[in-house]
Parts: structure tokens; C-alpha cells; sequence
């Protein structure tokens, strides 16, 4: 194998399949990059079992071959090379010769028929979504997964595609979020995506408007192809929960409020409730006003909100963290809070759209 | 006590004083801020003894007064308070309140007569230097004092007040890093400053040009004075080496080279040095090239870098981060590198000044 590119296009491509290489890794095959080189293109491959990420790039391709090389000592070398040609050129035995100007360095890889394959996706049944929504619908839903083990299913995100809708939800047991959009599609289907696997979807996505993500579907795996990187990832299996159930559609007590304004005052209403034991902020919901107070050993903090209020006075307790979270994430100005008793769940919605529903249970109150 | 001031200055205050504040004090008194309310000046201080922050910031005082309060607590608080005036109010028993448009914390302060004094520093004999030269100066040095504790005084950089000059010296027992800078004094003295309070006072200085700070030494402390920020710190005690006699002032080879280049060249050199144990590279002197090697299991480099060399050939080892730590603080484009033999120390110089010193021990080629 033999071939010439540019030092950042080929930084770019090992720092885009890095993303899916474990250090901790015990198989050392699993630590290195798959460098393939053919057909006038250089293909590159990280993978840890669960997640596979190829990247295309342009290269001069003057002898066809392949090779596996350490990622980490591969991606340090390259990122300090000068902005510059690159040449690597393998020898006998995988002994590669990297050369970039004053610069040449003799490492040694590893057989390429070593490196597992990813698995297969057929790439027939598509749904095109772009780039973007596809983010924002991560970033409003991934939060909301378990972190612990104990439910398994629970640490992925029900991605659901339906004719002209997309629906993307997480829930832990403490809180819910859905996220809903519509889209041009005839294809259904369904998929409990590793957040792990999101989380890298996430940083490869775009932010720029018009570029588009093709996903594919199989029973037991996901493919994301953006332009010159396909993702593939195992998908959790198992039901996920039947999460319409739990979203109440009706309540006692709606309230305005905006959505900054009320960020802030959790922040800071939970900066007394970190320090007792369970981040517990009270809501009072009055008539135009929402007092959220905490108390903890050092002192106790009294935070005022205006709202307006549509039914029932309310006193209930949540925890602060989970308000937060939410808050961070809804991009409207405005949203409404809805509650039905201060043992039932509070929904938050957008006041200005129907894409977003978020779901807490509150925390009993010791009066 | 009860004053009111704005959000912002209040903020950065405590900032400024918090970096004196260790959170692991086993004294909770020190975990605090000493809130002093006199005169319309508001007096901040933290300390943990070995080194005190005082800042003063403008304040309407309503009620003069005393008072402790959690430094941490304190400053996440208002640093999430809105950009409005702030009123702190304290009651009996330490009580306090403090409030800012729609919140208000209620938090228990503690006796500020509990609070340790700062050391007294006459403020007679000053010398003063302008702030960006003095940050120059502790960057260029301070990162050469030892980090093992097995000799104390090396734990500090030597300043050396001379009528028209200000040294700072700083060693490990493998590098030495020597400053001087020419000045306008009477003064004369010397200290050896703690690393730890070094890089705080860096922290606090300016880098605009026209900004002063003045500098008080007594036998067992310094104070640093800038504008409404004081900082007294106890020094080591000791007598310093005598780095004079260390600093070779013959050479049997010179050569010039571009500062960056060698870094740079260093720096990918030393990716696989990091493999092995020791961090070795190996220079090749010759004339018009300077080739740098290093070997690991998994490889070798060979980096070429362009010089002027005036003298002999050479052959020498070094650990690369005592060079690259050097490189990366010299702002000169082209530095002189002097030899002797491989197993005398190298000096490094700015090409364009005399102002910089620093010296490399090497380490002993195996072959």
C-alpha cells in the first residue's frame, strides 16, 4: 500500500473513527485504525464491537492495499505533521514509512485480516432526514436515558419512523422526553439506539442547514450515512416501554412562564439544594406568582417566578435536576407546565409548538 | 453589617480572593471569605495561611460591619445572581441575607473575630515593575522549580533585587531557567517565592501594558500590591543554590535555529519517546542539519531541522519535555543552542536579547 493526501484531510478522517475506539480495549487489533486503499479512495475504520464509524477520503492512491495502525500514535503523529502532503507506505511486514516534509517515522502495524468486519446493512430501505433536526432531536431526548444497568432497554433512545413522522423518546423511571417531527417518508420502522451510539451521531452531525443523514434499518443493527461517514451501531434489543401510557393528557393547573427566568431561578434555588441530600426544590404555585424555595443545614434560598396561571393552587417538590436538565434544552422562550395533583407528573411543553413533550414525577413533600 | 453593590464587582472579587482558598482546610474558618464592610469599601480576603488575597471593591455601606461566609457557597451564589445590585444584610447570630430582584438567601456566616490575620508587611521599601513584565518573567521560570518536596527551597523561584535589575531563577537539579530584566530601583533583596504563590499572582496580572504592582520583602514574606488586589505570601527559607557557578560560560559548538521549527520537531519526536520510559531523543550535530531520533518498540522518527552551526560536531541525548517546556516559553523567533561535550549542559539563548537563560543537563547515550 502506497498513497499521498493531506495532512488535515487525513487528521480529520483519524479524528472522525477515532470516536469509535475504545483505549480500554483488550483486543489490541480493536485499538488501531483500518487504513484501506482502493480505487482511487482511502477508506478508514474504527470499531469497538458495538459501533463502527468508516470514513471516505480523498488520496492518490499509487500502490492499493491495507493496514492497521495504532489510533492513538497514528492521530498524535498526524496532528503534529505541518500542513503538508502526507506519504505512507507500507513495507514487508506491515513496517510502514510515514513521510511529511523533514519529517519520517517507521511504525509498526498490524494485519489487516485481522480487523473485524462491521456488520452488513443492506442500504435499500432509507429515510432521509437532515442533519440538523437529527441533532436537536438527540440533544433533547439522550439526556433523559438510564444510566444504570439495571434495565437495559432503558439506556437507549426509541427512535420510531412512521409515514411522515419521526418520533424520538427516552425515559429512566424519574422523567420522560419526546421529541416529534415531521418528515416525508413512506418507511416504518423501529429502533432502541445505545445513547453511547447517539452521543458520537451527535458530534459527527452537522449544524449547517441542507445537509441531509440517510438511516437504514435492520433488526439488529442501525446505519447513519452522512456524505463521507457511515455509522453503524447494535441496537438494544428487547420492547421498549409503553411510553403513551404514561403521559397524562389532561390536568388541574396549567401556568406560563418563561423559560429563562425560570432556569435560572432552579439554578440557584438548587445551589442550597445540592448541599442537602436529595437536590428537593418545593413549588408554590399561586395566582401570578411561582415561589420555588429549598432549605438545606446552611441556609434556605426564596426564588420568585411570574407566571400565568390557568386553574388550581399547587404546592409539590421535584427534584431540581431534573428541571434543569429540561430547561437547558428547549429552545422556546415560553413553555407551559401542566399538573394534576402533587403526587402526579408534571408535563412541560413549548408554549409556541407541539414538537416537544417532557415528563417529571414530582417528589413527596415531609411537611 | 449591611452594604450594596453590583453583581459584577462583586463576582469578580470573590474570585480574586477565592484562588487563596483551599477547599481541603481541615480549619472550616479558612473555607470562608472575610466579608469587611468600612469606610464605603467593601474588604474581601480569603487565605490558607501561606498565602493571603485582600481585594477591595466599591460598595455603598449602609451599616459598617464584620462577617465569614463559605467562599464556595458565596461565590456560586452571586456569580448566578442576575447582572443587577446585590444587598447583603446580616442579623443576629451571623444570620445573613442577601438579595437581588425576585431572590433572596437566607445562608449562616460565622464569627469573622475566628479569622486569621494576614502577616503584617510594612509597606516602606517598594519595588515596583510593571505587571506584564513581572507575568513575563514568572512564566519564563517558574515552570523549571522541582515538584518533588525532597528539597524545599527548589520548590520556589529565587528573586533577586538588584539596584537596576530584577533576576528570577528557578531549578530542578536537571534544568535551570534564569530571567533578567533591567529596571529602575534603589532596592536591593531577595526571596525565594513559593511556585504555588507565583502562579496565582500570574493569575491576577495584567497583561496591558502601563499596569504596575508593587513589591514589599520582609525576612519571611512578600506582598505583591496592584490596584485593589494585595497578596502576601510567606516565602521558603533557605539559602538558594549558587547558579552562577552552574551556567557554563564557554562553548565548543554553537548553532542557530528556528525556535519553532525545533519544537515543533522535538514535539513529534517525542510522541514515540513518550513510548518508551525516558522520554529520550537523540540530536545529531552536524554541519547545516540537526537531525533528532528517538526509538520505541512500536517505531523510530527522524526529524531534520535546518541550522547554522559554528564549532563542532556533536552527538547528545536529552529528556524531550525539559526542551519542549523550554521551547514553548521563549518568544524569540530564532534561539542559539551551546555545547560542550554530550555530557555537559546545554544553554539555550534568545538570538535578539540577553534576557534568557536556560540550561538542560543531558542524558547519557546508551549505544
Amino acid at each position: 500500500m502506497k498513497f499521498i493526501c493531506s495532512q488535515k484531510v487525513l487528521a480529520s478522517g483519524i479524528g472522525t473513527v477515532q470516536k469509535a475506539i475504545s483505549s480500554k480495549s483488550n483486543l489490541p487489533i480493536l485499538k488501531g485504525i483500518l487504513l484501506e486503499a482502493y480505487n482511487d479512495k482511502l477508506k478508514l475504520v474504527g470499531t469497538d464491537l458495538e459501533i463502527g464509524i468508516e470514513n471516505y477520503i480523498e488520496a492518490e492512491i499509487i500502490e492499493e492495499g491495507s493496514l492497521v495502525l495504532s489510533a492513538r500514535i497514528l492521530g498524535d503523529i498526524v496532528r503534529k505533521l505541518p500542513d503538508d502532503n502526507i506519504e505512507i507506505e507500507v513495507k514487508d511486514n506491515n513496517k510502514t514509512i510515514i513521510r511529511c516534509k523533514n519529517s519520517e517515522f517507521t511504525l509498526l502495524g498490524q494485519n489487516p485480516e485481522d480487523f473485524p468486519d462491521l456488520p452488513e446493512v443492506e442500504e435499500d430501505y432509507e429515510y432521509t432526514i437532515s442533519q440538523d433536526l437529527l441533532k436537536n432531536m438527540i440533544r433533547q431526548t439522550v439526556f433523559a436515558t438510564a444510566i444504570d444497568e439495571t434495565r437495559p432497554i432503558l439506556m437507549g433512545v426509541l427512535m420510531k419512523l412512521e409515514p411522515e413522522t419521526i418520533n424520538m423518546v427516552a425515559l429512566d423511571g424519574y422523567r420522560l422526553a419526546l421529541r416529534e417531527a415531521s418528515i416525508k417518508s413512506d418507511f416504518e420502522g423501529k429502533a432502541v439506539i445505545p445513547a453511547k451510539t447517539l452521543n458520537e451521531i451527535n458530534r459527527l452531525l452537522s449544524e449547517e442547514e441542507g445537509q441531509e443523514v440517510r438511516i437504514y434499518i435492520t433488526d439488529k443493527h442501525i446505519l447513519f450515512n452522512m456524505n463521507n461517514t457511515k455509522v453503524v451501531s447494535r441496537l438494544l434489543e428487547g420492547e421498549f416501554i409503553n411510553y403513551k401510557q404514561i403521559i397524562p393528557t389532561d390536568y388541574k393547573s396549567r401556568l406560563n412562564v418563561n423559560t429563562k427566568e425560570l432556569l435560572n431561578s432552579i439554578e440557584r434555588a438548587s445551589l442550597l439544594a445540592k448541599e442537602g441530600k436529595n437536590n428537593l426544590v418545593k413549588f408554590s404555585v399561586r395566582d401570578e406568582e411561582l415561589t420555588i424555595t429549598s432549605n438545606a443545614e446552611i441556609g434556605n434560598v426564596l426564588e420568585s417566578v411570574n407566571i400565568d396561571l390557568e386553574g388550581n393552587d399547587l404546592d409539590i417538590g421535584f427534584n431540581s435536576k431534573y428541571f434543569i436538565d429540561a430547561l437547558k434544552i428547549i429552545d422556546s422562550e415560553q413553555i407551559q407546565l401542566e399538573f394534576t395533583t402533587n403526587v402526579s407528573p408534571c408535563i412541560i411543553k413549548p408554549t409556541d409548538n407541539e414538537n416537544y413533550t417532557y415528563l417529571i414525577l414530582p417528589v413527596r413533600i415531609v411537611e
